[in-house]
């Protein structure tokens, strides 16, 4: 059976504080600390490319648990900042690594809901094509396309990257899933000739509305009940949608953590990154839901073997 | 069991001749026609966009089969030309055709591989996910990169789509895949500032030099002859590239057919075209292969049930 092992990640050290940017945005302490819940955002530096980032959560996972490249059968990147279109940042990671040609490679398309619908698409691939070890690296840099000046984005957006190893000895294990779009809202989360433009209230209540009624079709499609699930880790989009989430449901704070005051939302990386401390933890069983650009959501339960 | 119901595509009516095109390219008809294979090639108007192509072909496949959208439970997109990075095809897509909140989308990045990837990470997500219907779609329009005074790419690149409807009545179903990528070789065909470059020699050679193989491997995995294959269809890169792999693996040409004269290269569309006009026919055993970007390549084989 197929499932995570392990993940390794990278969050490049530059910061930009948000607490610098009090007076140009008009915010205050409160507004930082309990509504976005960010004090400073991550930032690659210039010159390191989304495959750069791609290959530094590599080498932390390799750091992590052995990995010989040549057993590597599959790597898929989740991304929607590529380092150009044409080829798939994956191949470039391939080949900035020297895989295998028997490698498998292919990147996904998808905002913050990446990292969910890869769990499930890409072990699903690697199950019906026979492989054992293959790699989701996700890495989103959203610097290359926030204007910092625009109060919506800039101060939210951090860059990181995760790679999470899919193995058939693995630590946990992906249960049931939920899946859902809303593409007549996409212009709510849109690059418009290169820079992101957010309606974040509307983004925020599509998230409100929508995420409560689709944890509960996962416990349901999944047979628990929502107090038999130990962990719920949410898309960190802000301190304010988690808790707002956590609440609708009446899920306490404490198993609905949100943790990314210092580097920000990192997109599809928020999920593999929070998962990646939970792994050597106790939770036995860990609800997982990212939602965002598209519109679009993905839910999926993990047990622990 | 899932597989291959149906297929819709559509090719844009505008041609650009490349009889037209002799003096300033300096080439002669046998160039043109027993070379490249293309005596034409499509485009898609200025305001089609990659979505718009994507809503053509299904609209097509909705000519051909009953299709209800709220049965529609996944659409996948195959694109490395998308209407912008953010949001994926899929939302947009999703959007434009009104499909139902539960229906799971997201857009693979692959090139001229695509289509046979596509398939078997498709089939596999739908089935670990217990879905009857899905869409992949293929949408490819290089004209959006394509330098029209470039003699490696501009005579042979067309815009189409293809919407090929996954389902489990299906006329065709997939059995093993081969997979393949040498990421070393990414910058022989790659999008710089926005312009397709295309070493052709280069790309020729490892198709050349990969794909019978690759073939081989096919027909070994699935335990089968090569000359109990009843059809071969190459991804159609150019009219000698499919021979000469053909003539490598000992093929005559009336299995493994050349036929984009009239429309060109269309990158992930050229194998479900192909594959539309085959799906009412006898072939009982296709080998189908997709290569190009990334370097990379895959290919499988279909049963007709």
């Amino acid at each position: 059976m197929l499932g995570i092992e392990e993940i390794g990640y990278y969050i490049p050290t530059e910061r930009i504080s948000n607490y610098q940017r009090k007076e140009q945005f008009g915010i205050d302490d409160h507004f930082i600390e309990q509504k976005i819940g960010v004090k400073q955002v991550s930032l690659k530096s210039a010159d390191e490319e989304t495959s750069d980032l791609c290959v530094k959560a590599f080498e932390e996972l390799g750091r992590k648990t052995a990995l010989e490249k040549e057993d590597i059968e599959a790597v898929v990147v989740v991304t929607q900042n590529p380092d150009r279109n044409i080829p798939h940042v994956s191949a470039m990671v391939h080949g900035k690594l020297d895989l295998s040609p028997q490698c498998a490679c292919f990147d996904i398309s998808l905002g913050c809901s990446g990292f969910v619908y890869a769990l499930s698409v890409f072990q699903a691939f690697m199950a019906a094509n026979g492989m054992k070890k293959g790699i989701i690296i996700t890495a989103d840099p959203y610097s290359k396309v926030v204007d910092p000046n625009d109060k919506n984005t800039a101060l939210l957006f951090g860059d990181a990257a995760a790679a999470t190893l899919i193995s058939d000895t693995p630590r946990l294990v992906s249960q049931k899933f939920t899946f859902g779009t809303l593409g007549v809202e996409h212009e709510k989360l849109i690059c418009n000739d290169g820079t992101l433009f957010m309606n974040g209230r509307a983004v925020f209540n599509f998230a409100a509305k929508t995420i409560p009624g689709d944890i509960r079709l996962l416990a349901e499609k999944n047979d628990i009940a929502l107090d038999a699930i130990d962990l719920f880790l949410f898309h960190q989009g802000s301190k304010i949608i988690v808790e707002t989430i956590a609440d609708k449901l009446g899920i306490p704070l404490e198993k609905a953590p949100y943790k990314t005051y210092d580097y920000g939302n990192t997109v599809s990386s928020t999920l593999p990154i929070l998962l990646a401390d939970e792994l050597h933890k106790e939770a036995r069983t860990i609800a997982i839901c990212g939602f965002g650009v598209g519109l679009s959501w993905a839910s999926g339960l993990l047990k622990r073997l």
